[in-house]
């Protein structure tokens, strides 16, 4: 193909394009500062410019320890602009976890705000291959201990001029995300630039962002890039509204302040929204909210929505580059009953328009299950929204790509209508008596429950059964249940094979995006 | 890559993926047929299969010569599902040009509407390539003399199966659009998949289609393939609303008995809609339209406007995929006067989301002309929304591609904006004395004169000056104004070399897209 008719898909003609259209428009907004697109687009260049000056080549790897600020959004345009691998971490791992992760990509330069400080002060002889370290500075001063310059002056420091260098492929990597790493090593998920592109359409398309629309940072940009959302809003030249810490009362306000028109979070953050004391007070009205990372229970659904707020369901991986299926609403769902609507929405849905559609459910020959709803088998994908493979990890990559498609992990059934529906991760089955238990079964039966608010179900070992259910529940504000009473609850509904065994009350460890870390709870046991 | 992470870019998943998501929803309405997505597909898939069992293969050329039908947008995806290449013709062509195309594409199989079967019946004997006629029976009964199946029986023989065999490449050539050929004989325009999917996804996201969306097809879909919304309009999954013929009468029916939401078309067409008597009683409320083709008068936009539409003006050419920029509004816009503001509507805009963005206006160094509004250059474009070429033809590719950038042979200015504005086709520049007119300049001039509907400007000949400007105009119904009122109307508003010598009142040539051919204005001459 002659080269007039081709150009590389890269998020980086994005920032271009709505630098040229909207040099005027407010592009990133954080507390009382604002950046136009051009201003965006400037900043981003300087920020190449002075990567390149430090001697950041293509292919380099430049990590950023940054919450949602505006420099983590520059963090997803500078380094690509030279060529270059963001590697965005996720801020609550600890500095072990951090350190692993800066020596196994060997990251280069190394972005984070100062309020981490602690965090790098105590690995900072332990990452040699990181030779610049960039602070910036929000909520506290500079940490001078730390041989660094400040990154508002790192940007300063840009030489003139254009720093734009296309890749020498589309399918060239842009971004390293690191999973969480529950079953071993954080693993590298390498993200293609093509890949990015194409998922910030599809999920601006499959949003219905315009350039109209205001993007509330409530997703952590570190989780697989915003599910492409960094890019996606750019894309349109939406609005993005940055947000260091993620509670309640900060999202209402800007909500309110800001005119936020969509926003992306984990179940755990709707929960949080609409059991805050404020949330009588709140409207939702006009506010698009894509929710993901976990399975909403049909009552988080009903009360989001009760808030006035459009709720979508979507699934994906780190693998896939964040969401690859939405449960896209049905005009004759209308006619369901709100029960029966918030079941089917509860579902993982469809494959998004960028996806081929290439998703099946398989049994272990890599046959397609039956679409009966009720044949359980693992999705697997493939395509342009999948990973190009585990970074330094040609093995890891190769188990999980076996059979020509990424194998995800998880277990799922196919409806009829095409729609998919997770029914647990391989590794979350609990296998009682050689009978298989969907840990998210129970889990959903238990949130039925009017006192609980959260709650998270995992196998024990047990003499007996091998395993047996034990459940972790979070109560409602100021209501107290016995163990025997929630037991009792699920075995009226459940087979009682299925049931909990134990119920144990208290807090649950959660993940940086509000994953609940059953890895934590199998730790505690019985 | 490993091709777990890779899939062809190409139309054809976007309506794997409508049916599977949107099987009961009405994908193509043509008067009392309605087909859902699932019907939609399963005609297509018959239609590929029944090509290839009379010996269609991949890389073959399909021509169809078939008005707005479903079996015109069936064959938008049918060839293309065994890899085959679409040549959708003009249906105003003469049966010279038609023998022409067919002969050059050397078209295996003719998929035509009865209604013009007196065409193909005077070329039957001088197309040899073409093994199959197929005819699509809708107005009037098959005919007979011509050895053919009919289209609906023809979809029937298919075999049973999936018949889709993937393109080996992306870039693979999948449609063949012929240009109208005024500067010399047709050229046959190869689009890519990659190209197609791409600006499908772009007209989706810059118009705002959703899958609650209804099409109305007053654009030819013979026309860069409907400006690639026979697969946006698809892609999202909304309804098409087929129509063969369009006038203003068919239009606003369509428009009120299907609640249109969006429609294509030339500005000439617009023209006709809104000088129609009914137009008093019709109302454009929640209809968006896209127009281009040529360049809409102010006094074009305001009339449509003042019915309630939202009204965009898009800019391209064949060879880019139909629609290149869009005039994309911006908020302060809004602070104009009426009259600066439909202005600067008719500008031609900035790119689309897709397209890099790498449109640029050059001088005759291919060095950028500079953003004053002033300087003319000419507006040359690359990246993935231009054709792989011209079909057989590659010195008239290698002529348009000089430099590594597809040349548009159209002049241009750029704004400080960044928006471009033409001012003419290279060829349609009269020049007189010396100096160059814009023919476009001195048309707009004369379209605010009250009595003007339409009107088309070129050089005639000229033993003084070398050439001078003619007008030919249109006058409203039941006006009347002399030659003499004309010009002393452009001499108070131009510079007096600008303004016409000459003015013939009359109907004006047109293409089957509504584009005024100036061409055989040209050959009136004086």
């Amino acid at each position: 193909m002659d080269k007039v008719s081709y150009s590389n898909l890269s998020p980086n003609s994005f920032l271009e394009r709505s630098a040229l259209i909207y040099p005027e428009k407010p592009a990133v907004v954080y507390q009382d500062k604002s950046y136009t697109y051009a201003e965006f687009y400037e900043r981003v260049n300087r920020l190449a410019g002075s990567l390149k000056q430090v001697g950041v080549k293509s292919g380099d790897r430049v990590a950023f320890l940054v919450p949602n600020l505006p420099a983590m959004l520059e963090g997803h345009y500078g380094p690509l602009r030279v060529g270059a691998i963001l590697v965005a971490m996720n801020i609550r791992l600890s500095s072990r976890e951090i350190a692993y992760i800066l020596n196994h990509s060997q990251a280069k330069i190394l972005v984070f705000d100062s309020e981490l400080a602690p965090v790098i002060r105590s690995i900072k002889d332990q990452i040699p291959s990181v030779t610049d370290f960039i602070q910036v500075v929000d909520t506290v001063p500079i940490a001078d201990d730390i041989p660094s310059r400040e990154y508002e002056s790192f940007l300063d420091e840009s030489p003139p001029g254009n720093h734009f260098t296309d890749l020498a492929n589309e399918i060239d990597t842009i971004s390293l995300n690191y999973t969480s790493g529950t079953t071993g090593s954080p693993k590298g998920v390498e993200y293609h630039a093509r890949g990015a592109y194409l998922n910030a359409l599809a999920v601006a398309t499959g949003t219905g962002l315009t350039s109209e629309s205001v993007y509330l940072w409530t997703l952590p940009m570190f989780h697989c890039n915003g599910w492409c959302f960094t890019w996606g809003v750019t894309a349109v030249g939406a609005t993005h509204i940055c947000m260091r810490r993620v509670d309640p009362p900060g999202i209402y306000g800007l909500i309110r302040d800001k005119n936020v028109t969509h926003l992306c979070c984990a179940p755990t953050i709707l929960t949080s929204m609409y059991s805050a004391p404020q949330a009588r007070f709140e409207d939702l009205s006009g506010v698009n909210i894509v929710t993901g990372g976990a399975v909403p229970a049909p009552q988080v659904i009903r009360k989001i929505e009760n808030m006035g707020a459009r709720l979508d369901h979507a699934y994906g991986l780190t693998e896939t580059f964040g969401p690859h299926t939405m449960c896209i609403e049905q005009p004759h769902w209308d006619k369901l009953t709100l029960e029966q609507r918030n079941g089917i929405k509860a579902r993982q849905g469809v494959p998004y328009v960028n996806s081929g559609p290439m998703l099946r459910i398989v049994d272990e020959k890599m046959m397609d299950v039956p679409k009966d709803g009720m044949t359980v088998g693992e999705v697997v994908m493939r395509g342009n929204n999948v990973m190009s493979g585990y970074f330094n990890d040609a093995q890891g990559t190769a188990e999980v790509f076996r059979g020509g498609w990424f194998h995800s992990g998880d277990l799922a059934v196919w409806h009829a209508d095409g729609y998919i529906e997770l029914k647990d991760r391989i590794k979350d089955v609990i296998i009682s008596g050689g009978e298989n238990i969907s840990s998210q079964e129970v889990e959903k039966v238990i949130m039925e429950h009017p006192a609980v608010l959260e709650v998270s179900v995992i196998g024990v070992s047990d003499d007996k059964w091998g395993e047996v259910p034990k459940a972790f529940v979070v109560l409602e504000d100021g209501i107290k249940v016995t163990e025997n009473e929630i037991i009792q609850f699920t075995r009226e509904r459940l087979a009682h094979f299925k049931c909990p065994k134990y119920v144990e009350f208290g807090e649950l460890p959660k993940t940086a995006t509000g994953k609940i870390q059953k890895f934590r709870l199998r730790e505690r046991g019985i």
